[in-house]
């Protein structure tokens, strides 16, 4: 019906431009290159197709390879992310579990695992190919490439979309930290959705 | 307590074996390298020194990198297995999401998207290296290294452990599908859990 209605000699210009709107919201939502494919989600996929960003973090690569806002899982969503040395994710916690496999490079993972009002001086881990690490629920943590080639890890975390509150230092109490929702690499996804329903 | 115990001068012969028990059990349940090291886990670990088996399956090799039997995982499991050339997994089904990230090697996935009494004839997708698969929700499927070397495959699932029901071919009816549960690679934990309740 969308279809039809676009070019229609009778159509007022607000009904053709709105029409090209949901025009373009439609193949935007059934392409598979599209940042929200979440429709017609082909079985297999090739990694190497699927966009890639560094959603405002210098040296960072961020795939969401299956993802809940963007790929409707329910339950678990994975992300290839390659980290170019010296870069870090923020300091943060989250309530779902999260594993990650290192697939190449090495690295530091900084662990809060204190229990007061702040995460305190965390513990550090070295993490290197062919490692695998798992979060505590709700520990502060980070992951900084402190080798010299990219780490490049699978994050498999629970509970999408991920809910992250962030810290800006390590004694910075829980309270404070800051959450970010939709996380970075969701946003846009959600967001068309909410236009979507409006 | 156990280990103060064990050897003392006046312990019954009884009380002696009783205390090696425990205390064997004590060190199966903390040691890094035990088959259900669900205490103790380590935040890091490397990969190649957890165990793997093929359980009764020529071609097979099966770590659980991270799991809800073994490692104490709640809503997440992850496992790496490796196919030899003509190896393949039963066709099989569960209610839960589970995704493929293929790390080497190629095959085939044969999925079933009918929905009748039974599977039916599956569509079969070539699967490769940098390829990522999600199986829809009991779906009944079935991977197999049609390739000519190892595919190497992670294997995300959630809601673990996992209940596999298992048919012997894509004709036979859902309802005669055979649920194995615990699983091949849970089943030893989860007697052992059994038998410390006991």
């Amino acid at each position: 019906m969308i279809v039809l209605s676009v070019g229609s000699a009778s159509s007022s210009p607000i009904v053709v431009v709105f029409s090209v709107a949901l025009l373009l919201f439609y193949f935007s939502e059934t392409s598979l290159g599209a940042p929200c494919p979440i429709n017609g989600l082909p079985i297999v996929r090739n990694i190497s197709d699927l966009p890639q960003d560094n959603y405002g973090r210098p040296g960072l690569s961020h795939m969401t390879v299956a993802g809940s806002v963007l790929h409707g899982m329910k339950e678990v969503e994975i992300w290839l992310q390659t980290f170019a040395p010296g870069s870090e994710t923020p300091i943060h916690r989250h309530s779902c579990e999260e594993v990650f496999v290192v697939l190449k490079g090495s690295g530091t993972l900084y662990l809060a695992e204190t229990h007061g009002n702040f995460p305190g001086k965390p513990i550090e881990f070295p993490i290197f190919a062919n490692s695998t690490i798992h979060i505590p629920i709700n520990d502060a943590h980070q992951v900084k490439n402190t080798g010299h080639e990219d780490l490049q890890v699978l994050v498999i975390i629970s509970r999408p979309p991920i809910k992250i509150f962030i810290y800006e230092d390590w004694f910075m109490p829980h309270t404070a930290a800051r959450l970010k929702f939709p996380y970075y690499w969701d946003e846009q996804c959600i967001q068309e959705s909410q236009k979507d329903e409006l």
